[in-house]
């Protein structure tokens, strides 16, 4: 079933976000590509459209206005860049949006390590975009153990995605814009503080990656089949 | 091939370490079970004698005892006695040992949720251990996402163990030890200093397992085979 309400991904000209909304509008999902520059977010549209076909439900836009044409706001943006940019988006979210925030607080994001990540006051990146947007807005953590490598490979990607936030109506509702990926399984892994678990495996896996040469993912072992089922 | 080097497995009664210990003893290791109580930790021995055969190589003593006979420390106690318990240890560790941490600074030991953890000013528990032993003995950090479930089943465990430390020689050995529980897969997983990411990811499983009734572990996908071959 294909979600009526459009994804902006913001930052979506980066590997990341890109892979993301190439994935979305494979699935038939309407997507939005939000960039600084509205250009390179409607190039990037443009290379989707291509590989996806004609039919692709894709475009691309300045972020501010990406963001207010859609319903689901994706953050694939360095953390450097995080905080200004959710203030700037801040007046343009529309009620009743969900918020998706994929950064990870890594060190490189003020000249240290990618495999090492900073100290967020909230307690993650995810956790400081909820203070950050609008009352009533719910903000979920997810994406971020998902490489970009795999997204815009054609496989299918070997990765679960743990969804964490304090709306369990969003979670599923995330759970299940995951599960569009193929080959990716959707787990509820509870409250939003919880994302610093999420954000912290990232850089753990830039370290695998680094070490022995691959895209490291993770699935979790030991779950009934019924974790990942979708309400 | 069988490590002719003692295993100590220190709170080896706990189901953590009893596990590791029937394991590794089903595997023909040598391995002694410390407790504080000498008594406890041969019951615990026995135990095991009896589920794997009178063959095994498994005794129990009292922690330091146990310590003071062992080239291999494994720290399965509860983070509430790591510290005190390293203070007593400190002067029976041997000149060459190893010492193993899987504990995880579960908020639990100060009366709070298993589910997170507290902060430890020297990063993880594992690198706390590594300020607490002598100089010159290696400190790795390993075992903390294996489930004691799945330790004491029959079956295989399905999980792999990551293993950190600022010796690359002991993590070779240590990884060499973890591949002799059926099923684990070990990986190098870089600095002692990731042993923080390791403990967190332990406080997730523990809330997956809650949230989804299960004895969830992980498995890291993405890396080439060779990653996961020993020297």
């Amino acid at each position: 079933m294909s979600t009526p309400r459009p994804i902006a991904v913001l930052g979506g000209t980066g590997p990341e976000g890109f892979g993301l909304a190439l994935r979305w509008a494979q699935a038939g999902e309407t997507v939005i590509i939000g960039s600084r520059d509205a250009k390179r977010a409607q190039d990037a549209a443009e290379k989707i459209k291509q590989r996806v076909g004609t039919n692709a439900k894709i475009s691309g836009n300045e972020n501010i206005a990406a963001c207010a044409a859609a319903d689901f706001l994706v953050l694939t943006i360095p953390f450097e860049g995080h905080a200004a940019l959710l203030k700037q988006l801040k007046p343009a979210i529309r009620p009743g949006s969900i918020v998706i925030d994929a950064t990870v607080p890594l060190a490189a994001s003020v000249g240290g390590r990618a495999t090492r990540t900073l100290g967020v006051w909230q307690g993650s990146a995810a956790q400081e975009t909820a203070e950050l947007v609008p009352k009533g807005i719910s903000v979920v953590a997810a994406f971020q153990n998902v490489g970009a490598e795999l997204l815009n490979a054609d496989g299918l990607v070997d990765c679960d995605v743990i969804v964490c936030s304090d709306d369990p109506n969003a979670i599923q509702v995330v759970c299940n814009l995951a599960t569009k990926i193929p080959g990716v399984r959707a787990l509820d892994g509870g409250k939003l503080e919880n994302a610093r678990i999420l954000e912290q495996i990232t850089a753990l896996l830039i370290g695998l990656n680094i070490r022995h040469k691959g895209h490291s993912g993770i699935r979790i072992t030991g779950l009934p089949d019924a974790a990942y089922e979708l309400v």
